[in-house]
């Protein structure tokens, strides 16, 4: 079992990482000063297969537990489903020192913790995420949210969890493209910080993708450990913690134009680092060396290049709507090598258009 | 102009308090790292008398505000009404460095503290309470909330405003009841903290409540700075902080019995200290002098001390789902004196039901 600290004032918390993790859950759930209930958020697709064996850990805790189960997909990230939760919380008793755990990926973690963050202004969170993508990515940083029918994470708080629970074995029954999706953001800690872990990954696709055990710890490891480090220096995004968004702001705008229905979170992002990857090179911060590289590495985990289904115009306007627009000016995260990016404000619009053209596939 | 600093580390802020504070406010959107929009969030009543005046403030200031009006009355302490006002924010172009503005009284604040905090994540909040119990209690300490059907509050943050305006200006054309209703909260500060203030109170009734420029003035500066003293030593409500609860316990149980009603939350809190106050002396802490006098001054500023349409068994299930019960313990917060309190968690049952059918008149 591996730990990674994320080492914030007043709300540090610990990443446990490993297979067999069930011992450290009741222990930590015995010693917690949380009240006796607990409620489970979950999934309909994973509580069924680990909502049980989760509410029995907690008992042996000696804890109350309740299971919600929400319907699973993007739609449960709302404010009506929120309701349906608080009232679920309220009916079974948890005050304001009873802990909400979310069970599942992104969409339960964001869903769970911002009730976590709102109900009786703020209860003790803990994240169990099951998914590949939520645990390099949304479980880690304080990031929840609900999606507003006009843009997604509009509502939403920074709140820590006060532990994350990550059982590596989740992996073993992942569907091949959920694998995908959760190496889409691995590959982007490499850019953004660390070449030689860019190199690790280029130097084992066939172990990875086999989801053998040692390169999915150490995959999980050191993406935990790179997300930590960045939002222990800017919690709440006021600078640094912007580059976690490399490909992330063509990647947001081709999830909108394509209905968030054609390509999850990953792929999306994959194609956002492409593009963003060409503006680099457009503006001669990197060469066609480094532009391939990526390339190839996301083609070797079956993430696409481009992307069907979306219009130049279409993306503009969406970057333009994207929250991390402030007065009307995009910061793009941009390369400088492989594992080392810089964020700029004042890319020309044909430059943009230009590069867009690159990712967009007729 | 007065000024009162709420200290707290990392986001602490200073509560204007005077008449005449229109430059103050143009200077400080001026300066503010603020993007251009700006929401201003008041209600149907408000918003028609000073709702015009504060959007002119805003654009002397460079700012391009909108107004955001919600039908007064708690009602619009809702989710629905949230989903209004983010609807409202996303169509004006808000970004994650706009600021939200609140004008109005204790919904109104509470409303729109909750989308400020929850709106991107967290957007710059500004208070504008225009009644005399929002501009001595909600506007200061960060809780924002809006209300579940199954209870008050039980959605909410906690997010301090960037500043506090308080124009005292807005006191003279209070309808008498509102000016009731913020003296119940007045007269607490002066039971919880501060003998001299509650002599103040008693020598100073008919100023008082002619509304006078001179003790107005006093009683706002001197509860807000006693508020932010007790918020700067326990923001978030892990001890101290529970001492603003006096008069709440009881008093919460008298609005949820009586469907938020009959008695507006000042009125109610005044009935529920008297209730506080019998516990107190039932136990010892305080003789009959000490009741007399709060019971004198509650009466003096046209304040219940008994509440019609409670019953005891109504009010214990209320306590018992209050929000501060942690694991079905209640915290009493009691008098040991005037201008003392403690907290007590131990009270045996049938001393409560004594004291509360004390409170309860047939």
């Amino acid at each position: 079992m591996r730990e990674v600290r994320v080492n914030l004032p007043g709300n540090g918390y610990d990443i446990l990482i490993g297979t067999g993790i069930e011992e450290a859950v009741v222990s930590f759930f015995t010693d917690a000063d949380f009240s006796s209930r607990v409620l489970v958020i979950s999934d309909t697709n994973v509580g069924k297969v680990y909502g049980e064996k989760a509410a029995e850990l907690l008992r042996r805790a000696g804890k109350q537990p309740s299971l919600h189960l929400v319907p699973a997909g993007e739609n449960s990230k709302s404010l009506e489903e929120a309701e349906h939760v608080y009232t679920k919380a309220i009916s079974a008793g948890l005050d304001r020192k009873s802990a909400i755990v979310a069970l599942g990926g992104g969409v339960v973690g964001d869903l769970a913790g911002f009730i976590a963050a709102t109900y009786m202004r703020g209860v003790p969170f803990v994240q169990m995420p099951t998914s590949l993508l939520a645990q390099v990515d949304s479980s880690v940083g304080g990031k929840v949210a609900v999606n507003h029918r006009l843009g997604k994470n509009l509502i939403g708080a920074f709140y820590q969890p006060k532990r994350v629970f990550i059982d590596l074995s989740c992996l073993a029954t992942l569907p091949k493209r959920e694998l995908s999706t959760g190496l889409g953001e691995i590959v982007k800690y490499g850019v953004i910080s660390d070449e030689a872990f860019f190199s690790y990954l280029e130097a084992n696709c066939d172990s990875i993708l086999a989801v053998q055990p040692e390169p999915m710890e150490h995959l999980v490891v050191r993406s935990c450990e790179i997300k930590a480090e960045v939002v222990t220096q800017d919690e709440k995004e006021a600078g640094l913690r912007a580059i976690l968004n490399f490909g992330h702001t063509m990647g947001h705008a081709i999830e909108k134009e394509t209905h968030y229905v054609r390509y999850n979170h990953g792929e999306a992002v994959a194609v956002g680092m492409m593009g963003a990857a060409y503006l680099s090179r457009e503006l001669g911060l990197v060469g066609d060396a480094e532009v391939t590289r990526l390339r190839e590495l996301l083609l070797r985990f079956s993430l696409p290049i481009q992307a069907e289904g979306c219009t130049e115009d279409g993306m503009m306007a969406a970057i333009f709507h994207d929250k991390k627009t402030i007065n009307g000016n995009v910061k793009w995260i941009l390369m400088e090598g492989i594992g080392r990016v810089r964020a700029v404000t004042d890319v020309p619009e044909n430059v943009v258009r230009k590069c867009m053209r690159l990712i967009i596939s007729n």
